[in-house]
């Protein structure tokens, strides 16, 4: 996988004729095409009634792009059961959360837990498996299709009776159950595990427990059977596994790729949000350290379906993306699709062809971005993605508590990105780190918006702050427990002993005039807050409150610990003066911290810091497409123009890329 | 039908005591009603038991209506199925596209495909049509009322059931099926018609070709009912038959009113929507070419339910619409109702008398709508409409692609009548025609955003263009197949090469600020659009993108095309400059093709042409209550005051008629 | 009851260890907690299995309370069954509107009308009143708790069976009620009560009687569960009965309180509403005349769940709204809730401690405004609310009338809350009263949104009118029958004669344009309207329509009727004209009548009026915390500093409170 930077598109060769796939493959190569994923809805194509397997088939697609130069990410079917396994079997087929059970048509129709599914499944994994797995062209599998996009948790008889074994599992008794959960609230006390209902239509809010529980163990399932499909495989093929994962969809990440070999994602965002890009870029480099990750759908131009499109690309922008996703980690750019459909329900999407076998919207952007990939490719090759010295938290199962709790509405994606911007547009260079990241050898570390820290999390935060680094504790972060009911011990539960402070309050700030003032800025506070006292001798309040029902409080203090510091935010400062106050807050520790890894360039542009044997190696990008600049800190050599670079200020044309070694 | 200009009021006199009926006719005939519509709720009245049937209550208030001048309008009872007909059986209820079972209650609530409602259907209006038949007093039949009002395509059982026949039909074998549709696309490939699903609950999309043929097949359904009512009626009534249709409806009105004898709708337009009035009088002439329409209901005042009510008229609108209806081919206009209901969940609906007997709000304005119809009515009965040199092409299957792809929230209706309004404003009369009218005679056809156009549609337009016309395709127009699928021999298939133009992009031009330019106005463009390179020699740009991700490319095309042109309007101008522009190419376009029938009239004020043995005759009605002017094009003589009128500047009242032979 | 002025606190102490109940009972001492609320929520405790009951701990807590100086109200927990009762037995479970059946979790989610419930739930009641009844400690007993907060009508089929005998019961015959909903509409005659459906899914909207009836069939049947209950527990203790209710629940108040012995609500307006917190005490007040209610629940600072939360409290305003609760009549003041939950799903909410044991967010106000309860205990146990000059009808069973009836969106709740705004800020005293309360003595009667007048309704307010009472009817008043239908001898019936008035017209009046002129003020006029002409002698327009469509007509009408006037009031003013010319209505009627409970208090402080021994007792709070002034009329004596308060202007404080006897 490690020698060219591939540049792929999703390719369909089950729905087109013999004249049409020949010229898609004269057209791939024009196009700079050298990697092609196939097969994730064909189930129907190999197995069109039941234990009728044929393979063949694709077996030669693969022998064909592999002659042509083009390497293969073959696909498992099972996104998409045939009408033979679903029709006449509702008991198969998902059911959400109103009761609601699915019929056959579009995709993830069916209950992943059932057994006659996962039977059917291994079956079709197995063939496939067999006869692909040692095929020279086979660079990579990818398992299903972007799990649980569409569906979220399952509530069908299947999944209860799993859920009964899940309860089972983790909590032995029914008495620790109902401990756990704090039960005896509304009388909910249950007398066995399998009265535990799914929490399906109720007059009101189910217990937070359950219904924070339901998600996790759904979480686990669908791992659990990518799990399960991955090790079929694997009995036939040594080609790397990953998944076309994604932060939208209902899913533990961490948890999925934790048996995956690589970490791949899809992404469709518009130029407009080019910080969720980036963030994406950002959080997949770290699933699986030192491997690249990939990006294995994102639109050549804009996204659709029949009820919805983005917005196309401006003309240039896609060459900015593919150039900031290889220097920020990624081995492969992969677009959605290759042929536009000329049926289904995405005939709309933006493709590179049409289904009429003309350039699509945006082919000359693809053309251009492989012109990009090529110049860079060898560079890229030899060197890798300089660790950060900031880390950001970022935690799938946070998403679960916060789905169950969103106070108002709150939404954990947007929170994050909110908050991950503000430190992309300071020049700061980051990762993003799933919760059981290595620590080791950051400086700063950002944890906002974890209602409930893990005992291993805490370890670890806590090792990387004893050995002199600072950790920034919050807003929303600490105030559950695993099991989501509240600490009883104090607000925040152990974490105030570590911080020396004691939670007086904690309550929503929203409508009630509260003010705090940190860093010589005082500004609105929002979000459910914590409100602190230090108490420990050696804490202190770095932010007051001035207004509001609690003043003389703190929202913002430190602690010494270790060699380093531990900061606890208990609330979110808001609005223009709010976003002023975060930036001195990062600027602040990141100075104390001796941050270095960060530029002084202009919003809009990015730096992508990589190392390798030749010294440190700065990919910068404008990706706004009104160009920027930035401050060299030290004399460099252009990579590509193969001139030098004086330090000193520096310019970025509209959608430039510069490569520069220093 | 022809003896005189029906003013008529929709009566139940199953709900009144006898008193209250007596002076129900001596007060319709103070108010000129000399039309009354019965019938179309009163199944349990007929039949309070199953096949215990009395129809002679009716019979004797068709006669005494008669004996006191007034017709009747003979309604089948079928929308509201009696309780014994629907209780303890929901199987013969409407499921929705959730699966919800509808219970009794409300109207529409059973499948009309069922197969008992249907025998018990065809039961009970063979005994009307029998007793009711050769009344004197009959003068037409309504059959049922408003059908799929409430209602969309059914998924229940039994439709099920006729789905795979009528997929059977149509498409043979199963493999001709799943090739059409492109089942292929997510592994929907089905083995057996009988697999193939409604498009009901589904985690995502269905696909496009099965939603939109379901559409089709449900308004074909509903027409074959229609169809063998008017069979059961005509072995025992010669009285013409129709039935009070809608726009708004989930019905192909063409294909509808293709076995009925004339044509009649219902409509609520506010004056705020006088627009979509005079576009309803615009269409329905149409349907039954040659014939009057009928307004079959609107409210004195205003539409109302438990729920929800417009905006009553203000003193003067109606009589403008009344005489406007009549001017556009209108042989009735009626209202919706005589007396206000004391129960059920339409009390608080404008009628012309109180539930109290006395009065309503806007009688006094049913009494001046009256007079204006006297005062009209010969002249009327001796002139037809004039056909209009411009045609619009109206299609109620094209709602079925759309609301299958509405790409985001496209709603046909409100596109068309926004694009009807402008060409009203215009002072331009028009015809709506439906996909299969003929467009002999006419000089302008513009064909705005019907997905799908069919062979038999092309061949009309292009004898139409042939022989001289200027046709104006698009927006949105021609872009998909009959199986609503994506061409696969070029963007807009066939009709590319017919119009010189090769399309080079499809996609959606909202937030790219793109910019065109033609008949020397700047325009952002919208929606989803076409753009197009003119390919062969005699094609030609007549407006260009200046601005967005595809500068240079063409919106707006004209081909020669026999004697006539052929003009690809790719893309939709948006804002006031895009109305400016619609405006220019509006009146370019008919200027080119000598479109005569128009007149200079000041918006809010209109003229409705016809023509007799004495020639032209114009109504010109003020609509907006502002009064409004135009330009006599010769002398004239008003045939109202008996006075002449010079050629020249001409003056209209605050909701004035005029009506002037020139 | 009467020894003391109750500050309460609602306590779980079945969640918690010995150890948390010792510190609680000791800190509830220290913050002035009197009163303790437990048991709503303890089935699964008390019984864990089915028939093994345990009451033992319960009485044990009430007994240490005693020993503690604190009283209990014991509740009953049947509104949350155990988990025995509902496993496997969706047919016991409660039928939302569209069909859905409700699965374990959250509460209410059976149906209180199943048999079984019903027996359990007398059992288990039974047991608690046997061994709680006759403990010294137990002061009152709550029913359940929020009856039909989160449920409206159950449409299971144990209510369909109730639903078929409540009809028969109300109708004797199915042709009565064929007659009385005027079901011939629509066909939807009914041939047997077995038929009649509930109101659940259909495609259009059923029948206004078929829907009322229903809600009010449902008020009726959970009034009677509380009877039930309530004679059970009377077999055992002689402490009084009550329920805490609210007026946003879908319940008759009226009749649910009828057979209990005082009553209760709970509240958690913001400051923001503080006129909804006012309206609920001047309720309240009168459903039980000359007995305290009590408010069982509020918030110390703010409400909460997972999902919500409102705005905490201002520090202040906690202690207004004990003093004016108390002084407006209050014989209870209680929390919800003394310690904050650990699980569940209102963890968020707002405590009098932490789930940690520390002072919650308010904890200071809630001292506060315990030494406020103690400065007037004495003063308030010797006095008595002063009946108010001005009435105001509130009627729960309009509810039921304007939620099948909405005309658009209309909703009871803040109709009325913006009405009584009016009145509350004009600094006039006013009670609101059930629809049978006793109008003796009042001068001023207000009967607004009340779209049927029961005869008995009706020959009340004519006695308190022929008494020389003004009673001002509408708007939206008497225009249905008691089955929800229209009136078909008037308008608005019966009540035209009585005023003298004919209804002209009844239409919606918004977007018409329509201005109405009284008292020298011209506003436009809103809502579904009567418009009048006075036909009695002695009538007479005092409100004239001067715009619209229908000018000359009369909106506001006089007539006199024995010693007092019957003012007709068919349009609601809108804007702020509209609110001048309400003011300037009430100000003129108020005037009139010889209100005199009045004072010129400023917008935001209020005087709640007492009476005792030693005269009259004015309480002014100010309650906005701006601070506010009035003019005292007459020499007094303030009660809490012991010093003399001379007439004429008086200064208050931000969220001060000064007692005043005059």
């Amino acid at each position: 996988m490690k020698n060219k930077l591939y540049y792929g598109a999703a390719w369909y060769p089950e729905l087109w004729s013999e004249e049409v796939l020949e010229q898609d493959i004269l057209l791939m190569k024009e196009t700079g095409i050298n990697l092609v994923r196939i097969g994730e809805f064909i189930w129907s194509a190999l197995e069109p009634e039941e234990d009728k397997i044929v393979i063949r088939p694709f077996v030669k697609y693969i022998e064909r792009l592999h002659r042509n130069g083009i390497d293969t990410v073959m696909c498992t079917p099972t996104p998409t059961p045939p009408i033979w396994l679903t029709h006449g079997h509702p008991e198969r087929c998902y059911v959400d959360e109103s009761g609601t059970v699915m019929g056959h048509g579009a995709r993830q129709h069916i209950c992943t837990n059932n057994s006659y599914f996962r039977e059917r499944a291994a079956i079709i994994t197995e063939h496939i498996a067999k006869e692909i797995g040692a095929l020279p062209g086979l660079t990579a599998w990818q398992l299903d299709n972007e799990f649980k996009a569409h569906v979220a948790e399952c509530m069908c008889e299947t999944c209860k009776g799993l859920w009964h074994i899940w309860l089972q599992q983790h909590y032995s008794s029914i008495e620790r159950l109902n401990e756990a959960w704090g039960t005896a609230v509304w009388s909910q006390t249950y007398q066995r595990f399998d009265q535990v209902p799914q929490p399906g239509p109720a007059p009101f809010l189910h217990n937070s427990s359950l219904r924070t529980m339901y998600r996790l163990f759904s979480m686990e399932k669908i791992a659990e059977f990518a799990d399960e499909q991955a090790d079929i495989i694997r009995r036939h093929s040594s080609a790397p596994i990953t998944h076309n994962s994604s932060v939208a969809f209902h899913l533990d990440n961490e948890r999925l790729f934790q048996n995956l070999d690589f970490a791949a994602y899809d992404t469709y965002a518009s130029q407009e949000n080019m910080h969720a890009y980036l963030l994406n870029c950002d959080l997949w480099r770290n699933f699986k350290p030192g491997k690249d990750f990939w990006i294995m759908e994102t639109g050549p131009s804009f996204a659709a379906s029949l009820v919805s499109f983005g917005v196309p690309h401006p003309n240039g922008y896609l060459k900015a993306e593919a150039v900031a996703a290889y220097a920020l980690g990624a081995g492969a750019f992969c677009y959605w699709h290759w042929r536009q459909h000329r049926s289904g329900s995405e005939q709309t999407h933006s493709s590179i062809l049409s289904a009429w076998g003309e350039p699509a919207l945006g082919y000359d952007n693809v053309l251009e971005a492989n012109q990009a990939r090529q110049e860079i490719e060898q560079i890229m090759l030899s060197t890798r993605p300089l660790r950060a010295d900031v880390a950001i938290t970022y935690s799938d199962r946070t998403k679960a508590y916060l789905a169950t709790e969103p106070h108002r509405k709150l939404n954990y994606r947007s929170l994050l990105g909110d908050f991950y911007k503000r430190i992309l547009h300071m020049g700061i260079h980051r990762d993003l780190l799933p919760e059981g990241g290595d620590l080791t050898g950051y400086k700063l570390l950002f944890t906002p918006f974890v209602h409930y820290l893990s005992p291993e999390y805490v370890q670890s935060a806590l090792s990387f702050t004893a050995a002199g680094g600072i950790w920034i504790v919050g807003p929303l972060t600490g105030g559950r427990t695993k099991e989501h009911t509240i600490h009883t011990n104090a607000g925040l539960g152990e974490l105030e002993r570590l911080a020396g402070v004691k939670t007086k309050f904690t309550y929503p700030l929203e409508s009630t005039g509260t003010i705090g003032h940190a860093f010589g800025v005082s500004a609105p506070l929002s979000l459910w807050s914590s409100v602190f006292e230090p108490v420990s001798e050696s804490a202190s309040s770095i932010g007051m409150i001035t207004e509001g029902v609690t003043p003389g409080l703190s929202f913002l203090t430190e602690q010494p610990y270790g060699q380093g510091t531990i900061v606890m935010l208990g609330s979110m400062p808001a609005g223009e003066e709010g976003d002023l106050m975060l930036c001195k807050l990062i600027d602040h520790y990141a100075e104390r911290s001796g941050v270095t890894v960060r530029s002084d360039v202009t919003k809009g542009t990015i730096v992508c810091p990589r190392n390798g044997d030749q010294g440190e190696l700065w990919t910068i990008i404008n990706m706004d497409g009104c160009g920027g600049s930035l401050t060299l800190p030290r004399d460099g050599h252009d990579v590509l123009s193969g001139k030098s670079v004086a330090c000193g200020p520096l310019s970025i044309g509209e959608y430039e890329y510069r490569v520069i070694r220093l």
